[in-house]
């Protein structure tokens, strides 16, 4: 995490705001846990509560091998990505980000390396929640440590990449995955509802 | 332009490199070209070296309006992306970057806002000519100034977004429509092909 109390890397005047997609805007576990259980209604699931790792597949895998291939064949499946639930509150906050003085907000996202639907679906979902406009506000990147902004508002806990220490403060936007995780000191939102983003941009754009 | 001298704002150790696809590892306009002369025959075409602007549209416009139609309809169709023919000596260049020591390499390229073919054909042209493994380096972003690296190596004269001091130095890739261009005292790279790439990558190094 660089500059948790100044920006000193940044010549920008701007605060630049980075947040992720899949459990930020989009609901990806509440949608795969739907799905898993409607196609396979008798195996054992994972209630959203008892979600602990950051790859949904990696905790099936511990219960039954096969379980950990059927989750994957959910998220590649046509539609997936297309066909996410919001986040609560998610969309109404990203147009008031944008909207605010002094602030400009990317959509930063990771694309499955099975990327035959997912990134076409990714696009369409903003398209359709957000706006033809904020088409122009996406980067997709297997690794965000290259992308430049102020913070990463993102749910994975640990963030690595080609860049060791990366521009942006790391924010930790609370999911089932990550609510019992050692975030190491790092801050965490824990929803778009209950208006502690606008204290979180605040206390952000002071250091700007 | 930012840290033409030094690299002072960037914390890595390692010399990142960003390059562009289109026109920097695959033929756009050769392409372009050829495919409007397939398609109408009968129409007048602009030949390689008499091309000025970066979009190809907006040149056959001043011809005629219809042909920036016809010209948008090309590279909006499916297989266009995916088809492009390489820049020569580009694959292998690439591959000898990425095993340098102290260097690493992402592919930085931006959209179509049309995005039905361009974003799955633009990683599927990266797996096949530089291998599956690559897919992890790609950064799709209509902005490249909210991208991190020392080096960005694009054909595009102007480059612009949110942030107006970008982190990395633009090194302008010579291209048709750029050979005239006053590029305001950037460095040019030619091509692949004559070695040159090595000198400029050293050089950079040198700063890291």
């Amino acid at each position: 995490m660089a500059g948790k109390n100044s920006f000193r890397n940044h010549s920008e005047r701007k605060l630049l705001v980075l947040v992720d997609m899949d459990q930020v805007l989009c609901d990806f576990e509440m949608r795969l846990l739907q799905e898993f259980q409607s196609r396979h209604p008798n195996d054992p699931f994972i209630p959203l509560e008892e979600r602990r790792t950051f790859y949904a597949r990696d905790q099936y895998a511990k219960i039954r091998a096969d379980l950990a291939d059927n989750i994957r064949d959910i998220y590649n499946s046509e539609g997936f990505f297309r066909d996410l639930p919001e986040i609560p509150g998610a969309c109404d906050a990203m147009k008031e980000l944008k909207e605010m003085e002094g602030v400009d907000v990317f959509i930063c996202s990771s694309p499955l390396t099975s990327y035959e639907f997912c990134l076409k679906e990714k696009f369409q979902w903003i398209e359709e929640h957000l706006g033809q406009e904020w088409l122009d506000k996406i980067i997709l990147t297997k690794d965000k440590t290259v992308a430049n902004g102020h913070v990463l508002i993102d749910d994975r806990p640990n963030i690595k990449g080609a860049i060791r220490k990366p521009i942006w403060e790391h924010v930790v936007f609370t999911a089932c995955h990550n609510v019992h995780s050692d975030i190491r000191g790092k801050r965490r939102l824990d929803n778009w509802t209950d208006g502690s983003w606008r204290d979180l941009i605040l206390d952000l754009q002071m250091r700007v």
